[in-house]
């Protein structure tokens, strides 16, 4: 049976999510409605994905009793109240990253999952592309030795706009930070020390971090609204290291002690709006699994590593002096 | 008239320094005498390289009247000393990084250097070599539109005895550290972060480092000393990228908005005791043209710049817990 899926929003993440769902076998996924907040939009995109159900409110959706997860692409001020929406009315939600705008949120969201027995996970697609799962399989099997320092870079043109979430920190570092935290196993870090730039919007342009774990290891990442940066990774062991060419968050190939192996993703039937969304198939296809199996959470991106994650991005804000309205409440 | 060095010391270093030197023309640069704390040792080196004197202490070689230059090649606990020694006796010195163990050793290297008005530098060799010379150019030119970020990494096996001055910051991060400030101009930066690992013997093996300058302008480095890093360094404009691959510290190419030139070094005489030591023909050439037009410090190398190197040194050590007994007198 096809696990059937509510779009939440209609922009375009949601717009890619659903394409890169379409490269996944129609008998396994299913896109039965869309709900925007505007109902022409949502029709709009309901004619162009040609989903049948189109509403004008996400409660809408909510109620329908066809749905059986929802993908929620909203802007991430609005996660917290899409999420609760969703899980109150007993679906399973697949939300866009970061989860929430701090871990109070988070651990909002988490608790009305854990409370409505429902299944959620944070869109962390980075970690379901295949190279990511090589790069487990290779931490797994110790093939570098060690690990002894993971090294991240992102910096593109991206929103500085601070009522919608903007800034280096959410939207850039959050790739950052889930792969340097999948490396080092969702552990906590000893400590973390952050210096950033901040522009007069009070959100940060310029970010760059040191992360120390247990056993003599750290971690660094730099991010940056405005120039590109490398965009690669790199995880280096004592025996050797991998490299995560750019762009390191949505990952084509990698470079396993300079031997270099591509995992292309498949092309899309309609033009996307950001780079390799069709490979957003992935955390679908976990979703699904977890789904089947009967699974509340991801063992790949467990709740456990969302509430961490938003943990260590409010410390790095905290030292930054980036501020967000919903930390005040 | 052949500039005539002196070598100070018969180790490693000093052997590579001599082998770059015969790369250039003989009429230029000469060879006249070198020294060791055993006779025997300075004996075998001068035999090995052609030298027709050869002496058993360093005070004889400061004594030599046929010497313009000391070329000083031991070990950094003995920098300080010894470049009083020879600057005492009226010697012009190049001395190699880093100049000495913290800025108050620094300042009387380059107090005495001054008082007897000689010429001193700082062998900061990769500031002299053509790839480096044409990062400068492009700097100066703006072709990568305003500079925003610079990033090193440096990681090699490499001694951790506090007593040789060993660890991460010092042998390694010096490299880093003078890519940097050379990119930044020498500006002192407004705030430095540091984390790192310390071992039992109380140097550091590992270290991360976030610089932040005047208009919104970042730099990070990591150093360690056991793990092979990626050694490359990247300089991010608002309108592209210089990167320089491996090995960042004796660059042999450049790529310049991703296209790359190569920069080779000469082939050496004699077998060699590190990566590109034939580029050390570079900096000689400088003090050769400093000492001709009668400079007291290079432009590119400037007294400024060590000060300033020393200083952000003895403030990164400051923050991660390193403590030489240099400190403490």
């Amino acid at each position: 049976m096809a696990t059937r899926w509510g779009i939440c929003s209609a922009g375009k993440i949601s717009h890619d999510f659903t394409v890169a769902l379409k490269t996944l076998p129609a008998e396994d996924h299913q896109v039965v409605a869309v709900a925007a907040r505007k109902l022409e939009d949502a029709q709009e995109f309901a004619r162009k994905h040609n989903i049948s159900k189109a509403y004008g409110s996400y409660e809408e959706l909510a109620r329908d009793p066809d749905v059986d997860v929802v993908y929620v692409g909203v802007v991430h001020p609005c996660h917290l109240n899409a999420c609760k929406l969703f899980t109150n009315a007993k679906k399973n939600v697949l939300c866009e990253k970061p989860l929430a705008m701090n871990a109070k949120e988070v651990k909002e969201i988490l608790d009305s999952a854990k409370k409505n027995n429902v299944f959620l996970m944070e869109a962390a697609w980075t970690r379901f592309f295949p190279a990511s799962v090589q790069i487990r399989n290779l931490l797994a099997q110790e093939y570098i030795g060690d690990v002894k320092m993971v090294r991240a870079d992102y910096g593109v043109p991206r929103s500085d706009q601070k009522d919608l979430g903007g800034g280096a920190l959410l939207d850039l570092g959050i790739f950052c930070l889930q792969f340097i935290s999948m490396v080092y196993n969702g552990e906590k870090p000893e400590s973390i020390q952050a210096s950033g730039i901040c522009l007069e919007t009070g959100v940060n342009k310029t970010l760059a971090v040191i992360l120390k774990y247990s056993k003599n290891r750290m971690a660094m990442f730099t991010c940056f609204t405005g120039v590109q940066l490398h965009n690669d990774a790199i995880i280096v062991g004592t025996k050797g290291k991998i490299q995560v060419p750019s762009p390191m968050w949505c990952p084509t190939s990698l470079v396993v002690n300079k031997k270099e192996t591509q995992y292309p993703v498949p092309e899309p039937s309609l033009p996307l709006n950001f780079t390799n969304s069709t490979g957003k198939r992935y955390e679908a296809e976990e979703v699904r699994q977890c789904l089947l199996k009967g699974l509340k959470e991801s063992p790949v991106m467990p709740h456990a590593d969302s509430l961490l994650l938003a943990e260590m991005d409010d410390e790095i804000r905290r030292q930054v002096g980036v501020v967000y309205s919903q930390d005040c409440q």
